[in-house]
């Protein structure tokens, strides 16, 4: 690859580029440091983009200071937030990468090598989630909603055979009509009621299907539920099981699931966008044995638990790409030229998009990086921990202020719990979600540790507000879960000193 | 952001910059190089992924310049294929930088930086698209298909209100229903159509309007359409103008189809994903006075004309992001806690998805590195190459096996063209399109140059397969294209060496 052609926008790319390996070195290195926020604080910031001649390189990297400095600190073992964290540093290589080729995934021709990394990591995705290997493929969107909002319209064009060409009206015009219905857990991720917004089906026709004690779907409500509608002129058609739900990490049921699915001929979707990759790797006695197989399609970000940069979200089809492309297809022959006999051919046409960036090489990249055994460490050891900090909030004991409660056992590597304010089992119910509200404001608001809350409903009625800890991050250790609990206690010390009935819920 | 502290992760990422700076200008280097291949020759490649464990640094490089030796070279000035070329220097920065944050632009918490960005240059795009500053808003989308899908949405649901909740089922249930029916032009971009399908529309309630002899939406067609519609019982809501399109990157007559929309209270969207920016910064006469702010929305993609790397696609709304919450949002209770007086709080909520990348970052940061300057130089000389090259295609003398024709005057900075084979003005039609799609993929199999070819519909008639070359490269000179024609009229005398007939179509 070596050239002896002088060329100014290589020494260009080359210089910016040296620069930025120490300057994003640093920020790694500071995010790291104990001391460094989570959270930042915004001064106010000039952001004006300049009329006339830009600022070259001279001036870019007070721009880039000024960005990371007014950026959430992901690399940080208290960025405990959202369902993500850093990516590993092939990451941000893998992610420079796909930028500098800028190769576009729509057709062969646009991006040889992204298309065949594609096919070959969607297949290896469906391999671990035990597809049919001679079938079964993968394709990236550009997040677990897309993806999941795909699996729903392959769906409901392969159900609703004349809605491709006439739309629901036209589909409808043609005498007997049933209302087309959906069901998903109660506690599964809202994408699914986007894309029924987006699918035409309607927020009314998604049905919530309540959950066990446990926040796992509830096979024997859906059952019940898909009969009550067929019964009363619905046409149920496709069920969406959740792999790792979004507060509780709870796992539905699949099994049980899908026997519902058969018979009902309904589409069986398993939304595993965060919890996916501990199916595919987990050697865990409760984890690994879930049947990610039994569904028509999967949906798994591997830039959740995997720590690839965003965007990295696959969605799995047990019977391949045909049913997408003729679902979704349209074959236009200014860019699809066709006449390849390679299914790679035109990728995009199975899409509805139509420029694609070759996310699947950022996860290519790293798998050839890290090997396979260091997916299977890396969640494992989440796993370990988040049983290990359940544990630890059970035995911690209660301070002056409050005690701790665990909301359940997790169930992955969501750890879910209250810091119950006044003494223990005397607080009443009230006062617990309006005490995780107050500490959790606070403590995000010092910046030092970003934390999350959540409030689900269970059968035995709805949960007060609780603190949700997702382990996501690598660099998240015991000792760092224990600094959490003790900024809480700390936090709480400092609410009840600036007035002591803060904990005290109104009744409303 | 200095640290003191040792940090392993930091010294990775250090390591792995620090060569990619090295390896990655090297391709650049190799890839402006003037023999350098624009398509690879792909060999068997062993993309295996390690059962246990990687290759870790030492190894990875081998892989990276195995994505490089197959991937299509965008860097190369004989890149003339697609409506995007290389990304510029600091867009490949830009990209590692949204990498190694990972920040989510769903809740401002996730991303202050990316939010603020985000609105700071959605609106600043809206401003050069003359929309009324104090509403006018954009945001970002993984792609110019997705942008449009959106703004289809947003004008459904607005238009059929009982449609978010109930569903096309829901919405037709209540007494008199009609057909909704959008309009675009025949020769927009594809995604329109899928955006249909999406939508729960379908293909066949998607009017073609026919175009003038330019290949421009003809906006008296699109009356008597809407007006057909009307009386036949449909309910026209959304009409699809382009700003540049796909092919002859012409531009819609958008003051007249406002007109038309007015009338009939529909909602105008122009896709500008390729050609927005010609309008935006162009000082052109007639690009120039193009009035994007008689839309409604209007998609316009920096990943093209503009030299960020995909994906870069804004969605700008002259009425602020308000309807877009109404119409997709949801307000989910786990992610978007509210209570911010903020609306930049969960900009998420207004999208069909959840996790975004904040690719804002990545125009910003180029922006403010090579100023607005730069993109009106870049653009005006992009649009002054078309026209001297479509010059340069008219002067061409004839040679033994043929002749030059060009399509039309280029609208913007696509440019058309047959090479004609036989005698001047003896051929036979159908010989044109058939030249076209033989010399296209014999020069496109030599790797050397990868052009591309089309074919449209004018109301005289089906022209013939020609040429189509979009300049949006700052690479691409008048030697280039002299170059790309000459190597056309070596590879005519090449499969003629080969074939003496091989240029007659047979009649069917």
């Amino acid at each position: 690859m070596e050239s002896t052609v002088p060329c100014k926008v290589a020494d260009e790319l080359e210089e910016l580029l040296r620069e930025a390996s120490q300057v994003f070195s640093d920020y790694v290195r500071s995010s790291r440091d104990p001391q460094a926020p989570v959270i930042p604080r915004i001064e106010k910031l000039n952001l004006t983009i300049p009329e006339e001649d830009g600022m070259g390189a001279a001036g870019i990297w007070d721009d880039i200071q000024t960005i990371c400095g007014a950026a959430t600190n992901t690399w940080s073992e208290r960025f405990l937030y959202k369902l993500y964290a850093s990516p590993t540093p092939i990451g941000v290589v893998g992610e420079a990468l796909v930028g500098l080729l800028n190769n576009n995934a729509h057709v062969f021709q646009a991006s040889p090598i992204g298309a065949l990394i594609e096919d070959k990591v969607g297949r290896q995705l469906a391999e671990l989630a035990k597809f049919p290997a001679d079938t079964a493929a993968g394709l990236t969107f550009p997040g677990g909603s897309y993806s999941n909002m795909h699996a729903l319209m392959v769906a409901r064009n392969r159900r609703f055979s004349g809605l491709k060409r006439g739309g629901f009206a036209g589909a409808m015009a043609g005498g007997e009509w049933r209302r087309p219905m959906i069901f998903t857990s109660a506690h599964a991720h809202y994408s699914i009621e986007k894309a029924a917004v987006a699918a035409g089906i309607g927020l009314d026709n998604v049905v919530s299907v309540p959950t066990d004690a446990a926040g796992r779907m509830d096979s024997h409500a859906l059952r019940v539920l898909v009969e009550q509608a067929i019964a009363n002129g619905g046409a149920p058609f496709f069920v969406n099981a959740t792999a790792g739900t979004t507060v509780l990490g709870a796992f539905d049921p699949i099994d049980e699931i899908a026997v519902v699915c058969a018979d009902h001929g309904l589409w069986l979707h398993v939304d595993g966008s965060w919890g996916g990759p501990l199916a595919l790797f987990s050697s865990d006695e409760e984890l690994g044995r879930y049947r990610v197989d039994r569904a028509d399609s999967f949906t798994v970000n591997p830039h959740k638990l995997m720590g690839v940069p965003l965007q990295c979200s696959f969605l799995l089809m047990r019977d391949g790409l045909a049913p997408m492309r003729e679902a979704l297809g349209l074959g236009a022959s200014y860019l699809f030229h066709g006449g390849s006999p390679d299914v790679l051919d035109d990728v995009g046409d199975a899409t509805m998009g139509c420029g694609r960036r070759p996310d699947a090489i950022k996860l290519w990249l790293a798998w050839r990086y890290h090997g396979t055994q260091y997916y299977r460490r890396r969640l494992a050891a989440a796993r370990r921990l988040a049983l290990d900090f359940a544990d630890m909030v059970s035995a911690r004991p209660p301070t002056a202020l409050g005690c701790w409660r665990l909301v359940a056992r997790p169930q992955s590597t969501c750890v879910c719990f209250w810091f119950v304010p006044g003494q223990p089992h005397s607080a009443p119910l009230p006062s617990w979600g309006h005490a995780t509200r107050l500490l959790c404001a606070r403590l995000n608001s010092l910046g030092h540790v970003l934390v999350d809350y959540a409030a689900v409903d269970l059968p035995a009625g709805p949960l007060p507000t609780f603190f949700r800890l997702p382990l996501n991050s690598p660099h998240v250790t015991k000792e760092t879960l224990a600094s959490v609990l003790a900024a809480i206690e700390q936090t709480a010390q400092a609410l009840t000193e600036e007035d002591p009935r803060c904990f005290v819920a109104d009744s409303s």
